[in-house]
Order: structure tokens, then C-alpha cells, then sequence
């Protein structure tokens, strides 16, 4: 049979980051291309305690079906938790902002999920949806296979250039939403600042179009001060925020939540009957318990501290190593950098050779809207390799780009 | 904000079914209208037991990110199963068929999952998706959810109506797919014959339109012979099958799976990236682990045992309640058995008074193309309900029918 696909789908390319990923597999490769946590993050020892104690107090709960809104106590508890973080914190005498409610969260599988839903709840086919260039290429993939016209707007060292994505709104009456990683952006690491993200919130109130804020890395902050998401900037219901547990307990367990105002919330869950009915219980309820019974605050920081570490040991072998006309971001948390080369360097022959050294890197046209512009860029992750690796990894691409340039 | 969302998700309504569903966590309802299977099927023991194994063993494994295709072994594990299932009972001398392999196995959150993606992937909006009527609504609502003309084709004792699906296929040249849950169907427990497979499999290749075969209860046959399986006739790589774990390990696991030519693979892999990225780790080495390490053979005869009593026991208080014009399926395995009334019943009417009566049932009209279409048919589920709920709620059923006829 021949097989004939639907446009939608026929038009996504299988992307150059996975062709890049496929040389990981060679175990003597140093990969600084993939975006994993850690496993020394794992909290292993409480979430195998906390898995006996399901499978023996509440096993029909864990393994039966449940409604697609996800699992009540969890709703509450994340909640509670992104209260916490997003609103308290920044409640003054002069403003107060109500509480997340339950009803306002849906329990996904995996933040990707988000992402799928935005485009699918909001986006008819030639709708325009707005995101940061580059971005996080999951998310593109996902609105394009929705078929809506993505519109980049470049990010500058504080955040999207504000005059561009003005442009792009006037440009693109039909825009539905726009797209943005507020803090430790992926593959940046840069973090849009406050007066950029007021500045966002105001354009998309003034061209009435909605905010998906994903903020998979907010909680791994290990230097400055936490900055109001446009969550909490929010006034009028307009922004969707989603956060993950894939970064801060574990991703494999495909956990992740959507804050929205109610009447999203409604068709976001209508979309997830359809697309997988409900989010693993047993998944659902550990996580539950995690945010109950353990010390949130010290595993944190115990994260902190271990990225903090891994941060710190490539930006000081890139001081060592890289050229100087090699520019590097230096975030104040998150999981990567982002190396920029002088124009008019070919970075996909680039990391070609980087991969000839055994040295995986990202290179940066696969994160940006249309993969065939040309990008002088790479991305470094700190988060997966081992400290040796990290050393030795820069130590080669500091000598690939001095021989380069 | 006033919002505003797409074509596709606005015109998706709330089902009537959970409209109903809600009237049953009054924990006074007797509830024949889930399709939830018995907690008593649950193998919790051994699923904890393999649970603490994969914590201590291979933590990092269940927790970490993984590839879209799913878990290796798993993969290898249900090619495996399928082909001792699907394949070897049906090769005879003069028929020998290939292997399932893993290249044909996608992981994938439950079945629901499969009905997504092949509307995802097959269908442009307006394209024809060709089911029978009834059918199981999380599929109708996904494929709906695509823009795509729904045709529904008359489901018979014995499968579709072969000549109205013919005239289906002539009149929508655009037919890209054709839906069918072989075995014990949902909503109606009805088994398509081996002819009628064969027949429309012939039709669908005649039309050169793929055949999506939905398989969730397979593994519950507890009277009659096994038949080939739509996969199992397929000559050139036709056929979309998915299997599901939820029925005979646990839905709470979220896990279920596609064969498909590696074509079709690849694409729904794809669509699996943008979707969710990957399947919860944890389940898919359990479940790996589970069909290894355990005696399934005994675990699903086991289950067989338990449906195939509650089956009899409904099927008795029935025989003894029901009025003689009230017909109802006899289904040799699955879930769920459908009570037809003579024409001209309100069904609405009458499901809403038998929950003024504490008895939940789902009017036929939930499983319909077109939910304004009259039925005079109900859906009935005996996994769920305790024994003694199904002979409580078949004799207030009866008296109902006995005073509405």
C-alpha cells in the first residue's frame, strides 16, 4: 500500500536536533545536546517509599481510571504549590491577587501536552501563534502540526525586541497566542525581564490575544531574584501558564499542569478526553504525596545546588577555553547556555565536526522558526553530562573554535 | 478576556455520557453505566512487587526521559505477544505470515491515544472516517475533533452492514479511514464474524482506504473461538491495530500500543513527539517486566473466569426481569451488553427515570454518529458493578421496563 498522510503531518520534518541526538547513543560521545535532568536530581529513595505506601493503602485508586481533569487532591495541591510560587511572593499592600483555585488546573502528561492543546484549543489552520526566536523546538513542532503560521520574534539578552513583536501583532491580525519560556529559556537560558514581560502582557491585552507562559525551569533559580510570571502580572484571565514536574522531581513519570481561567481549563480537558482520556494515576498520586510528605524546599535546593555547580564548572571552562569573540549567556538557572559565534559561520558543519571530536552539540537553526535560517549559535547543556565531561567537552570545542575562527 | 477557541474544539460538546456518569458518584447509584473493569482484575500484588524491583534495579531508567517509539524491550516484548496472539493461531500450511516486529510497535498513553493520532495523521479537515454505528464514543469526539466528516455505518449481530458500507465508500471518495472494534464491541458486545472481516477488509482495499482496528477486549473471550483479527487478514500493510493494557493489567497505567507498517510508525512517532514526547517510563518497564516475569496465561484466564461470571449473572437476572421484547446481546467476551427496546421509546426519558430510580445506563444515543438520532437501546456494563449491584439493578431495570412497555 502506498501511504498518503495528512498535510498536517506530511510537512513536519523529522528534526535536525533528533539527527543530532542519534550520535548520543555512542557512549564514548560527550553529549551537551540533550536537555535531560540530572539522574543525581531523582529524588529515588522517598518516591520508591512513597510508591509501596500507594500500592498498599490506595492500590484501585492508583491503577483504576479516573476523570481527565486529573486527580483532585493533586489539583489542590499543585494549587497550593504554584500559589506559593507565583502569587505570594509578589502580594503587596497595594495588591492583592486572589489564590490559584483547583478548578483553575488540569493535570497533563508531560508540559509538552500544553503546547499541543494551546494550538489545538485555540488555533484554526492559518492562525498565527507568536513565539520567541529561537525557541524550544518541541513546542514548534507542535504548533506546526497544527498547520498555523509560526511568526518568530527574536530574543534579545532581556526577552523578546518588544518593537518586533509589536510588528508581528500588527502584522498578523489573526494571531491567537503567543508563545514564551519566562525564565532560563530553553535553548538561551535567558530570562525576559520584568519591565519585558509587563511590556508583553500590555501588547497582547491591547491586541486581545492570549499569553502560553511555560515555565519548565522556574523553580531552578540559583541566583537572583525570582521575577512575577506574566501569570501573575495577569488581569484579565489571558494567560495560560504551565509548569512541570519533569525538571524538579522526574520526567519520565509524564507530569505537568496547565493554570488557566475555568472556561480554558474546560476545553483544554475536552481536548485531553480526546487525547488520552486522563494522566497516569499512579504517577499522579506519588506525585500527590511527593508535595505532601516530603521537604519540597530542601530537595529544591539540593537541585539548585547541583546545577548551580554544573553552571558554574562550564561557564569557567568556557572562560578558559572559548575564544573571545564567543559570546555565552549566563543564566541565573535553568539547564543551558547559549554559545554565540561571529556571522557567517556554517554552525551545522560546525557541530558536524564537534561530533568528529566526540562532542555533541545543538546547533542553533534547529530551534529557530524556519530550520533553514542561517544561526551562528549552538546550545550547551550542563544538566547531563558528568562534571569530567563537562571539562573535557568545552576543553575540545574551546580548541575546535580557536582552529574555526 | 472573552475567549475565543478553535472550529474544531467548539463544536465538540460535553457527551451526554458524562452527563449521566456524574449521577453516579452518589454512592446510593448503582452504576451499570461505566466501563471501568473490576478492581478485583487488578494483579496489584505483582505489579507492586515489579514496581519495588524497577525502583531498586533501574531507577534512572523509570525516571529519565526516553525515545518516542517506546521502551525497547517493550516494544520487543509486545511484538512478541501480538504475534502469539494474532499471529500463530491463524498460520496454517498453506498460510504462513511474518512476525510482528518491534519496528511495527509504537508505545503509546492508552488506546485513546491510536484513535488520535490516526485522525492526526490521516485526515485533513472534511476527509471521511467511516465507523459503525454505534460506536465508542472517545473515538467518535477524537476524530471529530480533526473536522472530519463522520459517516457511521449500521452495526448488525454479526459487524457493519457490508452493503452499506460499500455505498459509505462510493458516496466519500474521501474516505481515508475506516474504524472497528473487531472484538466485543463498545457500547454493544458484539464480535464481528470472520466473513464480514474479510469482507471489509476486501472493501477497503478495493477503496484504498486503511482499516483502524481497535482491539481493547480481545484478550477477554470467554465462550466461542478466537477469530483472525482484521491485522491478521491483512496482505499489504492495511491495517492500523492498537492494543490496550487497560482491560487486563490496569488503565491507571495509561499504556497501551499501534502495529502498523514502519511507515505509518514513523508518522504517528511524530505525532507522539508533539503530543507527549514519550509514554510514562515507569508503566512501560512494568508492563515489560509483568508479561515476562509473570504466568499471563493464568492472569487472563483468571480475569476471563471473573467477567464471564458477572456476564452470566447479568445475563440471568435478565432472562428473569426483562420483558420478552426487550432484546439484548449475548457477547462471548468484553465488558458490556446492549439492550434494544422496540422503536418509538424516549431512551432519554427512560435512563433519566431510571436514575430516579438510583440505576445508571447509557441511552444509545451517546454512541451515535449524530446524538440526536433516536435509539431505543441501552448500554449495559457488568465489570464495574459488584454482584450483587447487577442483580439489584437488573430487577429495578425490569420493573422500569415492565411499567414503560
Amino acid at each position: 500500500m502506498n501511504y498518503t498522510f495528512s498535510d498536517r503531518i506530511s510537512t513536519l520534518q523529522p528534526s535536525a536536533i533528533r539527527e543530532i541526538l542519534k550520535t548520543t547513543s555512542d557512549p564514548s560521545v560527550i553529549s551537551l545536546a540533550a536537555g535531560n535532568p540530572s539522574a543525581q536530581a531523582f529524588p529515588t529513595e522517598a518516591l520508591s517509599r512513597i510508591m509501596a505506601a500507594v500500592m498498599a493503602e490506595t492500590p484501585a485508586l492508583a491503577l483504576q481510571y479516573s476523570v481527565s481533569e486529573g486527580y483532585g487532591p493533586l489539583r489542590q495541591t499543585i494549587a497550593d504549590f504554584v500559589t506559593q510560587r507565583e502569587i505570594l511572593p509578589h502580594t503587596t499592600p497595594g495588591r492583592t491577587m486572589p489564590s490559584i483555585t483547583p478548578d483553575q488546573c488540569l493535570i497533563i502528561s508531560g508540559a509538552q501536552q500544553a503546547l499541543d492543546f494551546a494550538a489545538r484549543c485555540l488555533c484554526n489552520e492559518g492562525d498565527t501563534v507568536i513565539c520567541e526566536s529561537p525557541s524550544f523546538i518541541g513546542a514548534l513542532n507542535a504548533f506546526r502540526s497544527y498547520s498555523v503560521n509560526l511568526v518568530g520574534v527574536e530574543l534579545l539578552d532581556d526577552g523578546m525586541d518588544i518593537a518586533a513583536l509589536e510588528q508581528a501583532l500588527q502584522h498578523n491580525p489573526r494571531t491567537r497566542f503567543i508563545y514564551i519560556i519566562s525564565n532560563f529559556q530553553n535553548p538561551t537560558g535567558i530570562t525576559t525581564s520584568l519591565a519585558k514581560r509587563q511590556a508583553i502582557y500590555d501588547l497582547a491585552r491591547c491586541h486581545n490575544v492570549t499569553i502560553l507562559e511555560d515555565n519548565p525551569y522556574g523553580d531552578l533559580r540559583y541566583g537572583g531574584n525570582p521575577l512575577p510570571s506574566l501569570k501573575t502580572l495577569d488581569e484579565d484571565g489571558r494567560v495560560i501558564y504551565c509548569g512541570s514536574f519533569s525538571k524538579i522531581i522526574a520526567p519520565g513519570l509524564r507530569l505537568a499542569y496547565v493554570i488557566a481561567p475555568p472556561p480554558v481549563i474546560a476545553k483544554f480537558t475536552v481536548a485531553k478526553q480526546c487525547a488520552d482520556v486522563h494522566t497516569n494515576m499512579l504517577a499522579q498520586i506519588i506525585c500527590q504525596r511527593f508535595l505532601l510528605e516530603e521537604d519540597i524546599s530542601a530537595h529544591l535546593n539540593r537541585l539548585r545546588t547541583l546545577y548551580q555547580s554544573k553552571r558554574d564548572l562550564m561557564l569557567s571552562g568556557i572562560d578558559a577555553h572559548f575564544p573571545q569573540s564567543v559570546a555565552c549567556t549566563r543564566p541565573e538557572g535553568g539547564l543551558f547556555l547559549w554559545a554565540t559565534l561571529p556571522p557567517a559561520i556554517d554552525m551545522f558543519a560546525f557541530c558536524r565536526q564537534a561530533a568528529t571530536r566526540k562532542v555533541a552539540v545543538v546547533p542553533g537553526n534547529a530551534f529557530t522558526v524556519d530550520e533553514q535560517t542561517l544561526s551562528s549559535s549552538f546550545r550547551l547543556n550542563f544538566s547531563t553530562p558528568s562534571d569530567a565531561q563537562i571539562q573535557e567537552g568545552i576543553a575540545i570545542l574551546g580548541q575546535l573554535l580557536h582552529e574555526t575562527l
